[in-house]
């Protein structure tokens, strides 16, 4: 039966693309989600009660855009996987991990009113799942080739390679002006908030391409 | 290999829609399933213990139709999605930031036995997602067209409108009566108990067309 | 283009049931995985600190089943469905709204140590999700016929009439003996652990017609 | 209507595994998920108030991997499968149960920072974990037959075989080094971190003799 075990391997890679992306959809959505029960139910009925929320639920705001961009271009890079090796499982692996420490450094940082340390923390976690990201976009691409669609979509990666920058500087500047770190912290999302347009271009493109 | 890549495109743009919609009823399942981690499970073991509960557990019911509204009726929107763009796609997480934030007001007006303020914020956070659900319905028509099947199946949207003026009715009375501001809440659920049929009965005429 | 419609409308129907399943799968997934949150971590590290949790783990084993059970169950008379109503929409998510109250009863049953109350409200939330499930059953009986697939497969439904009647037994048992209300609860997740064999084999049978 | 139904049980053979797969996804990620949960935000924003959560991260990062590896096995595993039976689903509920203990082993390993107990607590949780895994692949193998393609490739199994010795070994040496104890659950990862290339290499065989 070797057109079955064909066929069957076929389904082998697919499913494997499928299910990795069901699981870190599922994973995102359980971290997206958790992240509200750290905004404890306040005691008390009053504005006042409500006022110690106010940096809680801004850097559950700031989480949940974060974690928005990651789902959306996490989502458009996969569509460029046809292959699921191990190394791309665990590079996807490694982006969760740190994905799932976001929860724990928001309600962090968001209890002790963006002191530094909390603060630095944070844009720390970001720069590690940032790394994780490069690092799975790289597996992705050294086992699809340089001539990839993934790797003509990126290009030279510009926003790819300014994010660890700003938010290494944004860890430094922590303990100079909580201000201006949060700020960076916000220019960094607001960069990332298009979706990644050029692997959509490149489609399109290729789209067109084809109708003529 | 032009042709691989037209039906690459296919399945990109029906897989964007599918992961949308896993992801969607993903974070509406966890939202919906934590909810019941607000209700704290009481020290003692008798009836008096349970009493505390009784408005815990009625804020937990009415927040748990919300949801299977929402749910519901959101499966029928997407359902008329044919292209998923990058406005769609943050209008949904828009929506789902809102619905996130229904566990936490649940959980306070539930444990302030519905004084004002917690339930002019439950109240609030059900308008801001009305509004966020209008704005995803528009962002599906625009890129659809004004003669998509959604545009058709909505028609008049006369419940999608009337909803947030309710909901601001409620929020203002919730200093005069609670009564009268829970028995809105509880009316605007009603209203929308009744799934969608506009987009069923479009769909069901369309078939019966076809089998003439 | 009404053969696209046609088409569209056959995708509309399967697409809800798949809708319909893996919400309902998400939702029991979420349920049997957090009703671990209400086994606290001990504050002390020897046996002793483990004794009080011996009650606490024994009502999560049970209720770990009962899910287990219901997911199982859940899934075969699912696939039993053509069509997917409002009305079993609705009928599902009261299905899960029981079900969504085991962690908290499991967790006050075992924090009280089986005391009478918490566990004949075990037993009642045990009542009410068998009735819902029976309520659900009934509704997709009438909507595929007294001659469809279900219809033949659960027969008299003996089981299904038995456990409501062994519940109210049980609740009733608590405050006459803790041990033989737990032992009621005990036997009725083993009457159901066996499979929905009826439905297995009723399309095994059609199965095996085929094959003539 | 007979070919309908052989199709109908084809689909409903295929659905039932994955149903199983999501169902066993959602757990896992859900356990992968929650497990942060236990890491508690620490009241004071200085260096000196993240000591303690090093040995709590520690075991985070430890119990990450373990589920990482558990759900990357089970992923190629149930690849194997074609017919989900009853004492299938069982065997894999069994395996989710004792995964769904790892995050109370966890947190509660991680607050006693690795004393002998709770450390050995752990190993056990991991044992059992390792024998329901066991158990699900000896169920499968039954279902399909020694010449089955999971039988082929795993082989001796000798990973399977060597994993509860090395679990016993380090439960019994917790109270003598928790150093020596805790290396052994990092070996154990380590071996196992290797994602299981023999179904791998099995597949990729096949197809190389069917290009042949």
């Amino acid at each position: 039966m070797p057109e079955e075990s064909f066929f069957q391997d076929q389904y082998f890679i697919k499913m494997r693309k499928e299910r990795l992306e069901a699981f870190s959809d599922g994973v995102i959505a359980i971290i997206i989600t958790i992240m509200v029960l750290e905004i404890k139910v306040p005691l008390g009925d009053t504005f006042k009660d409500l006022r110690p929320l106010v940096p809680v639920i801004s850097s559950y705001v700031l989480s949940f855009i974060y974690l928005g961009i990651y789902w959306n271009n996490h989502h458009h890079m996969m569509h460029t996987v046809k292959r699921v090796t191990g190394d791309i499982l665990w590079a996807n692996l490694h982006l969760l991990f740190w994905l799932s420490l976001i929860p724990f450094v928001t309600g962090w940082m968001g209890e002790n009113h963006f002191t530094p340390l909390p603060m630095a923390m944070y844009g720390f976690i970001l720069l590690m799942a940032a790394i994780a990201y490069y690092v799975l976009q790289t597996r992705i691409i050294t086992n699809h080739g340089r001539d990839s669609l993934l790797s003509r979509a990126i290009g030279k990666d510009i926003k790819g390679k300014m994010s660890p920058v700003l938010y290494l500087m944004a860890i430094g500047l922590c303990w100079i002006s909580q201000w201006i770190a949060g700020g960076i912290y916000i220019l960094v999302a607001l960069i990332w908030l298009v979706p990644d347009k050029r692997i959509e271009i490149i489609f399109k493109n290729e789209e067109e391409r084809e109708v003529k």
